[in-house]
């Protein structure tokens, strides 16, 4: 990804540490951080410094390696797995990375497991930049379709939170298309859905949009219908936590919303992810577990003061409570089509399309 | 409606000005203001220090009088009109208002107009009241009757932006059914949708449910569909700003994706409107103009600061810029009934009533 025309990724290993970029502080600040140990990542995730379903589970096998260099007993490795699994329970990635790992660790010497350790972190990493790079290939086809149908035209396209380089290590996954679009030469115009209560939307995809020079325009998260409405929106591109076998999508809440307006509106709806994202063991999506985070997230709301310093504000009354779940499921019969490194699938070809991958667990 | 269990109204004559609440500084901050010219009322519409159909109908009234008190000539009367109707586009009852007293008070003598124009809108202000008591006990009843349905349950009740005393003289127009059922001791809960950009549901709905101790809790406006998948919503209860003869809907920016989740879990969706809000000569909302507000309302957000004071902080990049569409329409078709203080009536049956209504214009 590029950043000041500088290329970066969001996470990597420097020595015998962890450089990540903290979300928290964008799009005003560009800060980098350097992780030491289990505990430091296991917060860096629980708080959102890294997030993105495909971001956490590298982060998560980069915290594999800082604990055994910890300590590189069999029980470390449980007890690392078990504290990062426990950080973010909805996407998949995570727990997949880690408890691979675990797999693969524990039947090494100990004093192997180490370099071992890193190998396979920056291995998932290398992974996910060339998935994502494929994804990319596959979703601009999508686009390019879109633009052959309207020469003149403008191709827009909505997005829901981020799913862009920053929810990944490189390259992003719903915005992979955009960016492979865009760099080809397609005249496109994003719509930047908000995404509250985080706004990885407008604190997060607008200021990638912008690094790359991608016309984009953010809305509230209520806009979506309206513009769909009035014909303005081509077509639904976003991310995923997770998507079952039968192609139900779990992705950050709100998601759903925006699916049954593009329905409504017979404008195709896509998710994109690697396989990884998939979770095969699980056929619909009323059984992923759905994390409750802290209605304080929905209470303030973070921003820009006028002295130019990241500030919170209250935006609820004190007599008030909230309530802030972070994802939804939007259900397989309102999704077009999972764009994956692999292929396009209509959530109903899914499962045959199991058949034809390679398992990972 | 109470605050601090004071009796109060939102806006209301003083001798020769008008004082209102500045629903800007709330809920944080009470503050009335006094308004003793055209130029200061439109400008309090305009920055919605008042908001809400039913209240910027009646304020648009008070103009009219204070513009008389400054020049009553017919040219001073046209005037005044036109620049009222100017300020906000979408809602029919502020035109409706003023163009129903321009026509009333042009028959007049010039000594007359000033006195009529003030007793005018103080009754357009009263007729609100009684209205809204009335649309209240005609929405207690679907709230009673679900309550019957599961007696030892508390019924949830979904509502978007604020359609509650303060959108109103008093009593308020989705609320005043949620008032009725409380007051009546009906187990009820309000999910409050916090309707960015403005947040008129966290800030306004959220703190007069509060002053009238009836339970709540703020979302999300992304998190309204998956409440309703997981069960946890009974009806959806909305105020509006226009509804068609067909039974269109429109109303703050996000009602539509409500609408459609609602339909989509089988659950009941209302907008609750006194009969002014009706637009009988509009047969499709498609016709509505959808106004168009600051793009800085995206991109700012305002709160209470770590100070206690209100701060606006930004809340997306230098370099992006966004759209705010006010409103949306939501079709008939997703509508389970319009809530008048006449009764309530299926979208289909609403031309049948036309003929029965006296229309007002």
């Amino acid at each position: 990804m590029r950043i000041n025309e500088q290329h970066f990724r969001t996470i990597w290993q420097q020595g015998d540490r962890v450089c990540l970029i903290d979300q928290t502080q964008l799009p005003f600040e560009l800060v980098t951080v350097e992780v030491t140990s289990l505990v430091q990542m296991c917060h860096a995730i629980r708080s959102m410094k890294v997030r993105g379903a495909p971001l956490i589970g590298v982060a998560a096998a980069y915290g594999m390696a800082l604990a055994l260099q910890e300590n590189a007993s069999d029980g470390s490795l449980q007890g690392a797995m078990q504290q990062l699994v426990a950080t973010r329970p909805t996407a998949v990635n995570l727990a997949w990375a880690v408890q691979h790992m675990r797999q693969q660790l524990l039947a090494l010497p100990i004093a192997k497991r180490v370099e071992t350790a890193w190998q396979m972190a920056n291995m998932l990493a290398d992974e996910d930049v060339s998935q994502n790079l494929a994804i990319g290939q596959q979703g601009k086809v999508l686009i390019a379709g879109k633009a052959a149908a309207n020469p003149q035209q403008t191709v827009h396209i909505l997005t829901h939170c981020n799913a862009g380089w920053l929810a990944t290590v490189d390259g992003g996954t719903a915005l992979a298309s955009v960016y492979a679009a865009h760099d080809a030469g397609l005249d496109i115009h994003v719509w930047v859905d908000e995404t509250r209560p985080r706004n990885q939307g407008a604190s997060l995809t607008a200021w990638e949009l912008a690094q790359h020079g991608v016309p984009h325009t953010v809305i509230t998260d209520n806009a979506g219908g309206h513009l769909m409405q009035q014909g303005q929106i081509d077509m639904v591109i976003v991310g995923a936590d997770r998507v079952t076998r039968n192609g139900d999508v779990c992705n950050k809440i709100g998601t759903y919303l925006k699916a049954l307006a593009a329905y409504d509106n017979r404008i195709p709806f896509y998710a994109a992810v690697p396989t990884p994202t998939i979770d095969w063991q699980l056929v619909h999506g009323a059984a992923i577990e759905i994390e409750m985070r802290d209605a304080d997230e929905v209470a303030y709301m973070q921003g820009q003061g006028s002295d130019g310093k990241l500030q919170k504000v209250r935006v609820i009354p004190h007599e008030s409570r909230a309530l802030n779940p972070a994802f939804d499921v939007t259900p397989a019969r309102l999704v077009t089509g999972i764009i994956t490194e692999r292929g396009i699938f209509p959530p109903e070809q899914l499962q045959q399309a199991y058949t034809a991958f390679e398992p990972k667990s």
